[in-house]
């Protein structure tokens, strides 16, 4: 669309939360603080109804690997697994193209 | 990460409602009907907080253009524009690779 768009790159986090929330705000205040940090991040968006999808933006897959490799993200991944989340997928995406509309 | 992976694009959404959605549910449930009858729909994730975030999920990027020209779903767009959305963002990608964890 735009002859100056930069490909970058999305991480699709779909998830079912489990009863067990124990210690999950806390994490997840942390986790946002710091990924915002992490070289390559671009932008974050995230909606919660009977599922949560959050959609990371980076500008490498580099970056993506960099964070998933986090030294604190991986403790809060096997909590993830071990109590916050029944189901979860994530999906690495190129971003092609992109418009938006603004009132 | 799956050798039998195959590539496939996934369209994401997210936006901004107004405070007008007079006819945005009946809108809303209509599209979501039509969408599952296009050619080349894989499925779909929706989610709302403060911002709203749906992900289509599509076998080729010829299926998500006809999508968008599909008429219904022009005059939907339309309305989206003059009623329902302050802002939002369509974001085109390819999904490069996927993992899932399942309790």
């Amino acid at each position: 669309m735009n002859k100056e768009f930069t490909p970058y790159y999305a991480v699709i986090f779909t998830s079912k939360q489990s009863a067990n929330l124990e210690g999950y705000q806390k994490t997840s205040e942390r986790m946002e603080k710091l990924v915002k940090n992490q070289v390559g991040f671009l932008g974050m968006d995230t909606a919660k109804s009977d599922i949560g999808i959050t959609v990371s933006y980076w500008d490498s897959l580099e970056s993506i690997k960099n964070w998933k490799q986090n030294l604190e993200h991986q403790i809060a991944q096997k909590s993830g697994k071990e109590k916050w989340y029944t189901n979860y997928k994530v999906r690495i995406c190129e971003v092609l193209k992109e418009y938006s509309f603004n009132k």
